[in-house]
């Protein structure tokens, strides 16, 4: 199949070019008698809208969500979900000295290289604003999730070379300093504000420079039955780990203690199993065997900086041809706080679709699904 | 769908429990007129085998592939391959206490969570013998790459904490202690024979104290035609970051500069297009939107040390109670060496079905599958 | 996955309920570099729509295609193809009495037994307006095949209980009565004006008699490589028996000499192969062992009297009481004339996609996909 | 994906051709904890066995299945479960003068279009000893449907031009003469012994002749909740078509009423709902929009005479020249009681797939599968 679908039973395609008419996605497989209203859509939009903060492009659009199907006097109805966001503040005549010019960093090339035509403007579908219609789609799954009683929160964790603590203290339990509800507090979705103003500071000076930052999103995930995911391809982390690199800027993943857990000694690195479910410790970021183990699912992925600088940089042309490159349009110097919301959503996307597979595992349904 | 099966077209779905009759796995969508032989896959079979080192555990087995189908006077007939490798060395007495004790870092609690049963033998299909079927898949695709002149070749580039420089210098230009052939050549899969004999230390060390280790695998892919990937969700890099976190011990992976270009401003991350189709650096690990760029495609997994040591552990049982447990059997001290084979087979298996996914990218096929 | 989706590359997901904002269709997977504009799409639409002769139902839409996403300066991209239709001319409020009826011979029950809630505007999204996603998307797919040689013509062969005799004359020889170019010229779609006008007096008469017919649809496609199909379970036939049982009204579908091969000898049914690539007879349709042979694709599909007739009927209510029902609004008398270019479009999509697998057959690719 | 896969959750791999070492199948996605044993599967394919009367070859094979994978102590573990059975009985000899030749009415000639290459003997992946992996995998499907109370019965309704009565009477009620049980006491799986003896006749006439017959099987399932099928394209009778017309000598099906109700009026078509979930006939064979109705399930499938018949016929080889071909080798003069299991078991595997999505279909699991 082409690769605009994600999942199998909760599933989701994707459309539409930056300044095209319009993005959306259509959504298959939603269970029917889900409540759902517009507003759902749209808070998660607007949180991931640009013109936020400091860090981001200057481009400025409702991005009003209308859905075109599958919801009926408020409830789904099982039929398929369609959204669409009409594509508004498009200045494409930026772009127009890009028509035969290839941006570093980004997928002009390779995208060319694919299809042997692009469309210039924006990146076309290769643009950050394609993840419009994966928040919009995984908007739904969060709705589905909650009445199941599972909860996605993620925040910046690392940006412009500043790494923000975690939640817990490196001798265990929780550090008060880190402040989930601070979050969405600062345009830095930093859940810590004394780091949150030095951050500022570094991301203006580079937007005086005209340079751009990367950085990482952590992600937890609470409320998940132990028994997600479908060993051995369709592991839970197989299956969040392409979600993650789905993402344009995505450059790495990891679980848990991981990286850092390959340097472990195996007496370090196992969690004991305690009575009742949980565990000791979590470095497995609640995921053992490709299976949800009831823990909090935890992950941190990695975003490479934003291509679009304003600085002259060099490239070659369609003929092949060594030349001078300066980028216009409105950029964000780092994407990363606009990625957080993103990354829940595919969070959500992922784990609606297991949710609904595990239903499929036993021949009596377990239990746990019943709260859904 | 259930999660045994990888690939759109080129597909493969692995069956078989570790202490069952057979491991095995049928590859449908191979296309035909391929010659394949059981010595391609023998010898990828031969490189994952334990007993090659002082990593790995004793058991022992021939692991010989019958080819069931799909194969005909040495070619491929665009049929199903079904290949079957019998068990033939285990010792499941040693297991026989397992049956109601869940082990620590291992996957009996959550596979036990999702499907209410369990082959508590080896771990049954949690167990790292799974890997051979992927290996006899991968090895088909190897040959089916090779014909279109495409090279997977990984290595151990860090193990039990010890980091393995790369093959490139610091500031550019091949290192020349980098010696891949030197990889085969030692029980570790390390491409510098200095490093090799630290960690014959290292390792021998742990295996007195009883513990385990854990590593990275890098990995290379060379003579890739540039427009492979299916965006937005079928990336080339969401593919490949899918296969290995499908790998039971894998807990992390990352593409090009990775991690580390989260830090990294973007004027020192862009890649620098040149006539010819390079790129003056190869920061993206040669993947940029999810599509090929005919770069060498470059990226690293990590891998958790092996859960089974032979300390007593906490943990509990079938009835929620805590228990000492000792894990018997053959166990590996790390799996890192043996892994290389397997990451280059997930390579393999993603690369071929992509490079059939191209075929179907335009209206006119694209001149670079011609060589295939 | 859920059922909205058709096709592994040239795929496509319909949306949308009769009655609710609009209906639609994304095409994912159709090659980059083809010319399509919206008139190709409108064409088609034009050739579904109602109101176009005594048969069909009195609701008249505009029934404009938008093209969302996927074509830019008049090629498409390779990216996805989204097409949104507008629902203009609803009367929603002749349903409101169906609300808690359920009509018999629809789907009414049989839909909220799945499903537990049920859009009763015309039938939601069990309304044969749905097809008008199928027709959109089909327009697309058959550009494609035609800009590989590929024609698709279907036609009314049987209505109201009368059989119109078909291209062929019983001792073999093509019957010059049959006129292909007459189908589009009377609003039954049957190539022999002779049968249209005693089909006219018949339908005139059910539609005073407030009653409804069915009928068959012949489907003959010519152009085909031989090669096309996907054994054992993606065959050719299989494919669009399946597309063709997927119409709600479809009770039926044979193919080649169909139902009355089951009565024959062998010696009678096998068509003998001819130096060329012909075969001296097509009992087989044009297809052997799920493949094509070169030979015309030819089948017949049955598609069942309209349920909604004006007569008061018995049926039960949401409490499962016997009552009376009379169904308003506007009903064709028979979809079959209708029905065709449904019957093209599913054909065209599911020959598009297997013409797109069929590259991904051998080694080296099939000559006969270069002349796509 | 490649064409060897059937089904979404509950799905099969086929694989094998026939003169190969082996014939099996992977089941993914069977429910865990499901109690299952070789005999199961044996029990199912001695019913499909050759050499049991007058109608079929003479090749006889113990066809003794093999479990590899999926059972532990009877129970399936929700891992994938392989089967493999043997081929021991083949005459490859018997082929040798087939490999440059191509047999009328079968697909050689198309099977080389397909894949420029093929196995000559026995018909390779396209004989009908493929439906041996149908055959065991429906098993397996069966003992799943069997436990949520859903039974399926297959017979032959037409045989050699004889059309056997079937259990309705034209005014209603069940014929007595119509019984089910007397199926399996004859050769050619007829429900009624004064047709079985007529039938024998007329298959020693065609015997003698070196001739061939087709027929036709109708299938019934009971026990289906209302609710299955996945609307639009994944619907319950789309479904089962693709899976009959997936059998390579199957040329039509048609639901309920069938081709017959293409004829009627509207008023004679429908079928009015009772109170509790019946109505009052069942045209529509227990699907309506594509989802059952609660009726029982109802189908009829045809099937063309067997090519291989015993005469000289004309044909052409490799070049292209006309030649004369003798078929040698043992065949079936009819396959249609052969088939009757075979239809069992395609529909078991739609079945239990469909079963199985229908967890998934609202927020709150439906009641019917709690039977399971």
């Amino acid at each position: 199949m082409a690769g605009n679908r994600l999942g199998e039973i909760f599933s989701v395609v994707s459309f539409g070019e930056s300044h095209g008419p319009a993005m959306g996605c259509v959504i298959d497989g939603c269970p029917a008698g889900l409540s759902l209203s517009p507003e759902d859509i749209r808070r998660e939009l607007r949180r991931r809208r640009p013109g936020q903060g400091g860090a981001s492009t200057g481009r400025n659009e409702p991005d009003e969500p209308e859905i075109l199907s599958g919801v009926f006097e408020g409830k789904t109805l099982g039929t398929p979900i369609a959204i669409v966001v009409r594509n508004a503040d498009q200045h494409s005549a930026d772009y127009e000295n890009l028509r035969d010019l290839y941006r570093p960093g980004h997928a002009d090339l390779s995208w060319e290289a694919k299809y042997g035509v692009r469309d210039h403007r924006g990146g076309g579908r290769s643009s950050g604003r394609e993840t419009l219609c994966r928040v919009a789609a995984g908007a739904v799954a969060k709705v589905f999730l909650a009445a199941g009683g599972i909860q996605i929160r993620a925040w910046t964790s690392s940006i412009a070379g500043i790494d923000i603590p975690g939640p817990f203290l490196p001798g265990g339990g929780q550090d008060p300093a880190f402040d989930f509800d601070e979050t969405e507090n600062n345009p830095f979705r930093i859940p810590r504000r004394d780091y949150a103003e030095r951050v500022a500071e570094k991301i203006g000076a580079l937007k005086k420079e005209g340079d751009s930052a990367g950085g990482a999103v952590s992600c937890r995930a609470e409320g998940l039955p132990a028994g997600l995911g479908e060993p051995v391809f369709g592991k839970l982390d197989a299956r969040l780990a392409a979600a993650m690199l789905s993402l344009g800027a995505c450059k790495g993943i990891e679980f848990g203690a991981g990286f850092a857990a390959s340097g472990m000694k195996g007496s370090e690195n196992n969690d004991v199993p305690l009575p009742g479910g949980a565990y000791k410790t979590n470095n497995a970021g609640g995921v053992l065997g490709g299976i949800s183990t009831g823990m909090p699912l935890e992950f941190r992925a990695a975003f490479k900086p934003v291509p679009s600088i304003s600085g002259e940089q060099e490239t070659i042309d369609r003929r092949g041809e060594v030349r001078k490159i300066i980028i216009q349009g409105r950029h964000d110097v780092c994407i990363v706080p606009r990625a957080v919301p993103v990354v829940e959503a595919m969070s959500a996307l992922v784990l609606a679709d297991l949710l609904l597979l595990q239903r499929c595992a036993g021949i009596q349904e377990p239990v746990h699904t019943k709260r859904t």
